[in-house]
């Protein structure tokens, strides 16, 4: 497993990762614009471009572009979050060059008028459907309300009046700034021809216009607080509560990660014994999430609204009980199950443009498996406790709580 | 990658996959008993039996099962089908060995007297949620009233009345008879070495005993026949139909699976454009399943009842149309598609265990990923009329409804 990289004239990068003895490529794009990067006025726009782009381009209408990637017998996704876009293919690697077409064609896409109001309503759709479901809107909530009043904590989905008032230009400004070449990634992993890849990207991209397009913000600023939201449409009170990790980039991010799976993974963390084995609540977890510029480690939460306090207050003694010291053997269970995960999952097309995606969007080096191994390896108790200085889990958190209470019990 | 096979002196079954240059393996048990090897009395015994294959043995509580299992930082799970049941463990190469003694540990259950009520519970309350999700029930009750009066048309979990029934000394009677060595197959597919493999297999499950433990069965015959229930607890009537098709182990079972994605592939299939498209359904999917010694091909809807009558008119005309030949391209399309997802599963170590479970257990020679290719690659438009001629698609079917309507309006 290796990587390279690759720049058109135009600004346009690529990256690529070869890995032997397979006979598939992932191919995509990164875009790098988000949610993060939207004008208030066009909350939600990185999302419904997203959808607009299967929708038609100069050489093929959205019934074209879907019979065309049926023919490759193409896997393929997209996906849109705070800091990006992504589009892919999983192909057998003998049908790359046509993917690496079609894909180009989708980042050109024409956004076509009669296409648009159709796709506005399933955008629409699909707001209010997650509205009731507060497990996945959850963290979303969390983000805008750690990050209030910073673009880092707008919605990714945009909101039904924001997204109802997005006209096709208004899009299509935001397209021709954002999906300039200079700010798209070229990915590709798995077995390919790097030459011939980067003769079929040229021929497809090489005409691309390239503008100013960088992201100029400051780094946002935590803010504390709690926010209970009553919903009816569920019988569990779903709580989410954050406090300030580091950016993704920082060499400390793997520490947290782990931390995170010591307290609160599925299967025999700390939460798993103190809350989830006891009955107290169907769901109790932590994980660490990294931004580009700034981080959250965070619990969540899913109970029956009358074991709400009794469940914060065994959290709360877990999250100040770290600081007492590490168990060593917890930690080594935590560790292997992170490394059998990337092990196994080393071969998946899928994931490994996954995180490469990840890691670009938010300035990390590319790293081998071998080197992920040994950063896992390193960390250790101590590592751990220094962490906590830093970055403790005990700080004033940001709490979201959406579910049958009307206020915290907390 | 390359089989080969090893017996020890008490009948256990070894199959090796060696998959070059990756650092994983998938190892675990197929146990040749499934819902259609269990007497009337105590259907739904496999099924809980596997779960009593977590709750201890002579060296392991559950909870030091767990926690052991924790340790390998394994990805794990079981399953139980009308054919056979499966445990597996995804684990780090240099793990096998302790993974091994821990699933063979499992398969000498002691079927612990204080966790055999708890269980119970656990399943009758899967066998009730299960009874509220039609989507998830009817293929099962497809096969029982296909197989009405054979013990293939047995159902998997079980009914609440037969697992409330069953005693804890019934289940060891039934272990003791399907659990002995000659019935299990022990595998591993990934990078391992495959003496060092023996040598743990043979530690640990050497000193088993074989009993006499065949499937004494005739073939099942197939019976015809229209079954409506109403569930008020959906909005969808969900309606399975099917007709006779080849077993796994027959040469067309290929072309089955080719003629089901054609019909009614997720998109851009016959089904895909004449009903799914025009939104006069949720779902019209196609599929083919084969079992050792008969198999199914079959249509499933999830449709607004109001649509019902004029969505089956449809897909009669379209099973009807297959007779007057096949789009050659789509055909193609359908192929690329399958050996796409072949090519990019290849070295999923789970993905490779289910399919050699499937093999093993009906009866399937063990093919390489080449060999499959060359066969999704021989079927044609001619090789699929053959097959219509041989299973008529248009055979008078055994079909379930579940949902609002009180009968059919077809």
């Amino acid at each position: 497993m290796s990587f390279s990289t690759h720049t058109l004239d135009n600004g346009l990068h690529l990256v690529f990762e070869e890995i032997p003895r397979i006979r598939s490529a992932a191919v995509g794009f990164l875009a790098n614009t988000g949610s993060r990067d939207e004008p208030k006025n066009l909350a939600g726009v990185s999302h419904f471009l997203e959808h607009m782009c299967f929708k038609g381009s100069e050489k093929r209408d959205w019934r074209k572009l879907s019979l065309d990637v049926d023919d490759l017998g193409a896997m393929w996704n997209a996906y849109t979050w705070w800091e990006g876009t992504a589009y892919f293919h999983w192909v057998q690697s003998d049908r790359l060059h046509e993917s690496i077409e079609i894909l180009a064609d989708m980042m050109r896409s024409t956004i076509p008028h009669e296409e648009f109001d159709t796709e506005k309503k399933v955008i629409l759709e699909e707001i209010a459907m997650y509205n009731d479901r507060p497990d996945s809107i959850i963290f979303d909530e969390l983000i805008q309300s750690a990050f209030d009043g910073h673009p880092l904590g707008q919605s990714i989905l945009g909101t039904y009046e924001s997204v109802s008032e997005i006209t096709r230009d208004e899009m299509a400004g935001y397209f021709e700034r954002r999906y300039a070449p200079n700010n798209l990634t070229f990915i590709v992993t798995g077995r390919f021809d790097k030459d011939e890849v980067i003769d079929s990207v040229q021929a497809a991209c090489g005409e691309w216009f390239s503008h100013a397009s960088e992201r100029d913000q400051d780094s946002p600023t935590f803010t504390p607080g709690s926010r209970v939201t009553r919903k009816d449409v569920v019988a569990r009170e779903h709580i989410a509560f954050a406090v300030p990790a580091p950016p993704a980039n920082n060499e400390s991010s793997v520490t947290a990660d782990l931390l995170a799976a010591y307290l609160g993974a599925a299967t025999n963390s700390r939460l798993f014994w103190s809350v989830i084995q006891k009955g107290l609540a169907d769901e109790a977890s932590a994980d660490y999430y990294g931004f580009s510029d700034s981080g959250l480690f965070y619990v969540y939460l899913s109970v029956d609204p009358t074991n709400a306090g009794q469940v914060m207050a065994i959290v709360r003694d877990e999250l100040s009980g770290l600081a007492n010291g590490i168990d060593s053997g917890a930690l080594e269970r935590a560790k292997t199950k992170a490394a059998t995960s990337l092990v196994c999952s080393g071969q998946n097309g899928l994931h490994r443009f996954s995180q490469i995606v990840g890691d670009l969007s938010t300035n990390t080096p590319l790293k081998s498996i071998d080197d992920q191994l040994a950063e896992i390896d390193g960390v250790t108790p101590d590592g751990i406790a220094d962490y906590l200085k830093a970055y403790p889990v005990t700080a004033n958190p940001a709490l979201i709580a959406l579910g049958p209470m009307e206020k915290a019990s907390w």
